[in-house]
């Protein structure tokens, strides 16, 4: 009677139902975030770039000094498998390597814990909501609160030191906002809670190259516009750049490309979604078909 | 047949063995380290300055704006029930409140969140051993990391958000060191996973007050100082004047007040405990025995 559409998880070896995926509350993944974890799309039945997330996945265990005890060709295979189990054909597949627990009682060593790999899939997840993004995404740029700098943590390690974009959140919800982006401590636009930021000036597409994750659609966004010849400045940007800008859009395995039509105050396009945008956003739902990005799942008949 | 001297919980209403006591690999606790904690101790079968603790711990979920769902009273008799359940006589117990899981699903608000409340107590843990205080501990201060500054997330509010610690820890093991404090972006010293530091100079206690965990046995230093005479300043302590102090000392409920020989290859009083370092571990010896402070734990008989 397991509702398995709810979701699937793959932990310890064995497939079970989401409702069935816990870790230890002594687990250092959880009482330290000594924990990496990366989200693959599958979209219309098949995994996109699933060997990109898998890259950076491996990168980011590597640097945190994480071993998953398990294979690339097991981890692959796992996810295919609880995608196949959920029958989800639109789905947000997450897998996480943990620091694990001593195996050396009371230790305070990272080194003396037992690491562990498991991954999950839920049904997609629209880091904003399509309704939203037709509507018209307002995003706010925190003033409380900074993003973590990277030499404290390093934001190319998909981590889960989200509490710098949580305090965003609760300020971008009190001033009547969808969602946040964060500053850096010099005042230059980084990230958002799962997305990259984009601005779009003279025909230039301009992102930031630090303090943020390399995001795999922040990747794609910057192939597509290689393929239809929009130029691309990776470097920082500063805010102002970013109210001044023609268009702002957002990037994320949640969503794909996401035109905003308002930054703090500042409305772009009067609130009509950009055309660079619109066109990169189309674009995003073409590419995620192109067979030689994708891995199909074997569902059951 | 369960072994409860392992350790006991308190998850959902009901004690629990340590072993099932695990969240959902959804829950935000972990997925965004959107969660708050704090740990009291037990010493020699009684609670120390548990009020203290719980007041933190209160503070901590209003700044977070965490609600546990459950009233101080009954916090409280969970953290009773949960030591004596275990028999614990030296124990750390650590209290916690996690955000939850959206009750919207696909929600990425955390107000759609329903928070929850959760404790374990386990045998006492040191944050260094004894042992190593004992043969004289040698501290790293670490140079690839700095600590997660204030305002990208809150110190004070404890929480799980040790990425920096992490890798600090792992360059001081590299160094062939005990443990690691780190520095904040200014180069003024903080804390160390899980203590903070102090400085003894010319008769004086120096230790920051910025870009750190108020610790409560930092709270019962002070105050010590305060008994026995001292000389305290609490201010930004550059590394220079750490280095040298006539003395080093650490602070925390895993362990009390910890002497330490050397910070990064400068060895204090020849490689002995300070006097003064000496004088403040042994009162809280001391202290943490006065009935004042104390909630004694009903254990069965
Ligand atoms: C902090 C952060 N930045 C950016 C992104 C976007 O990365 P990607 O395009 O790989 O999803 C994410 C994804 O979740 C994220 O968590
Ligand atoms: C980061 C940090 N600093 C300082 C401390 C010391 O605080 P307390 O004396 O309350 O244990 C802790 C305790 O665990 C801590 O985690």
């Amino acid at each position: 009677m397991t509702d398995w559409t709810e979701g699937a998880a793959w932990v310890g070896g064995e497939i079970v139902p989401l409702v069935d995926a816990k870790i230890h509350v002594t687990d250092w993944g959880l009482t330290r975030s000594d924990i990496t974890y990366d989200v693959a799309p599958v979209r219309e039945g098949g995994f996109f770039r699933l060997d990109d997330y898998l890259d950076r996945f491996e990168a980011s265990m590597a640097a945190l000094r994480l071993d998953p005890g398990v294979t690339r060709a097991e981890m692959k295979s796992a996810l295919h498998a609880i995608v196949a189990r959920s029958g989800l054909r639109e789905s947000y597949v997450s897998m996480t390597c943990a620091r694990g627990r001593p195996l050396v009682a009371g230790s305070r060593d990272p080194r003396d814990c037992a690491n562990h790999f498991y991954a999950w899939a839920v049904p997609f997840i629209h880091v904003v909501k399509p309704e939203v993004i037709a509507r018209g995404a307002r995003l706010w740029v925190a003033k409380n609160v900074r993003r973590i700098p990277e030499d404290s943590v390093n934001p190319r390690a998909k981590n889960y030191h989200w509490g710098d974009f949580t305090a965003g959140i609760f300020e971008a919800n009190d001033a009547g906002y969808d969602n946040v982006v964060l500053l850096d401590h010099a005042g230059n636009v980084t990230e958002g809670p799962g997305f990259n930021v984009f601005a779009v000036k003279n025909g230039r597409v301009i992102t930031s190259d630090h303090g943020v994750l390399h995001g795999i659609t922040r990747r794609t966004v910057l192939e597509m516009c290689a393929e239809v010849g929009l130029n691309v400045e990776t470097r920082p940007l500063p805010v102002d750049e970013l109210l001044e800008a023609d268009e702002v859009f957002l990037s994320s395995t949640g969503g794909g490309v996401m035109p905003v039509v308002e930054v703090a105050g500042r409305i772009f396009g009067n609130g009509a979604h950009g055309p660079e945008a619109s066109r990169l956003a189309a674009l995003y739902r073409e590419w995620i078909r192109r067979p030689e990005w994708r891995e199909e799942v074997a569902y059951a008949a």
